[in-house]
């Protein structure tokens, strides 16, 4: 069996975020996989096949990937970000555990810059302490779940960051997670909303919880709300936010 | 003013996870400033000023590089990993925000792969749903807010991501944590010690917690513990230890 499986971040949008190790297998690769947004940023090549699929299929995309692995292709399926974050490494472990005969197939993950530290790089190092990330979307989990891990994440004094925050399909959900936490830190608190960082469209902006709104987020915007103990601090080139290292 | 400061991370070890980004700043700065074992990652050449300096002098070293370039150089900041998760970012911004007269220096963070990320893509995807991110170091923060946050975290059913979990000066700290943690999530909850990814040294283990011992991690480990949810399937190339997508 001389096929391979690389599940493969291409980090945020720009190029200059894509590390050498992704690259190279992109090199090698027959077959790229994924969200057809992610394949438009592979460049087309002799030899090599491009299959983009669309949102939500993220079974299915594994299981392609996962039969022409078998098949001894050499496979890479590509994620935005990091692919062991909200993105495609769980989806293909999910399939490949459903199937025996796949176990002992070469399959790798090759890390890459997940969202919310390109955000938090933009933004100055809101994620310099403790911090949390959650995925905002209840496609896969119940809202419940959400709101109760918002409210221990609060009490733990984590920073946090938020992935896919809003969606046609959920408009109030985004409102609802502004609400429990301006009600669990304080109006005071600053949040970060940091759309398509690394890219031509990237747009940041800093507010306080108070003067939040749901449509300051898209499902392009990283959202990251600062501990109790977050600076900002105001200056010509924009604001930067940070978390100290020490806490009491 | 034509200096500039940029913070940059060097990854986790290996050079293919150095971004295309963080190269173009070493290749045009006129100082590099770290801990000793970070710039000795740096080629050296002319015109080029590497200034290693000892572990715990973090706010002397952003001093350094902020007058450095205050006064025209380019400097890059090294950190392993990224910069912005328990590393010089947050200590470059503290000695910043002391200094009005710093503040429109051209300041940039550089994001690269941090731990828990490359140590997460080596055991599969356990941090492929909610976790968080916790620096077990009671250097900066007192030791019982350690405790409420893994307290809270396991109530939250997070996968955790720990930094710096044992060093000679706390030798007790650690298997503290360990014990927090078989009382909160049981002792069957799998726990990864991943030590020195991507370099020539990497070894990975994945045990239950109650098969975990302290000197399991030194200062070179990242420790990953599973949620309710995360999955360990073993097989011949290494185990598996992935968190699914979805939650009930």
């Amino acid at each position: 069996m001389s096929g391979w499986l690389a599940v493969a971040g291409l980090g945020p949008g720009s190029a200059g975020l894509v590390t050498p190790e992704v690259e190279a297998a992109l090199a090698e690769a027959t077959d790229v996989i994924g969200y057809g947004p992610y394949v438009a940023r592979i460049e087309p090549r002799e030899g090599l096949s491009l299959h983009p699929s669309d949102n939500r299929v993220e079974l299915e995309r594994a299981s392609l990937a996962l039969t022409l692995a078998a098949s001894g292709r050499k496979v890479v399926v590509v994620s935005s970000g990091d692919p062991g974050v909200f993105a495609m490494a769980a989806a293909v472990f999910e399939a490949w555990e459903g199937m025996p005969e796949w176990r002992e197939l070469d399959i790798r993950v090759l890390p890459g810059i997940t969202a919310m530290l390109a955000a938090s790089a933009r933004a100055g190092a809101p994620l310099g302490h403790d911090f949390c990330a959650i995925n905002l979307s209840d496609n896969l989990k119940p809202w419940s779940l959400i709101e109760r891990r918002l409210r221990l994440a609060a009490e733990a004094d984590f920073a946090m960051a938020f992935y896919n925050p809003r969606s046609k399909a959920r408009p109030g959900g985004f409102a609802r997670v502004l609400e429990i936490l301006r009600e669990a830190c304080g109006p005071e608190r600053p949040i970060l909303f940091a759309r398509a960082v690394s890219t031509p469209e990237e747009a940041l902006k800093v507010v306080t919880l108070g003067a939040a709104r749901p449509e300051m987020a898209d499902m392009r915007t990283m959202v990251i709300v600062g501990s109790s103990r977050t600076r900002l601090i105001e200056r010509a080139r924009g604001p930067v936010l940070y978390t100290p290292r020490w806490a009491e």
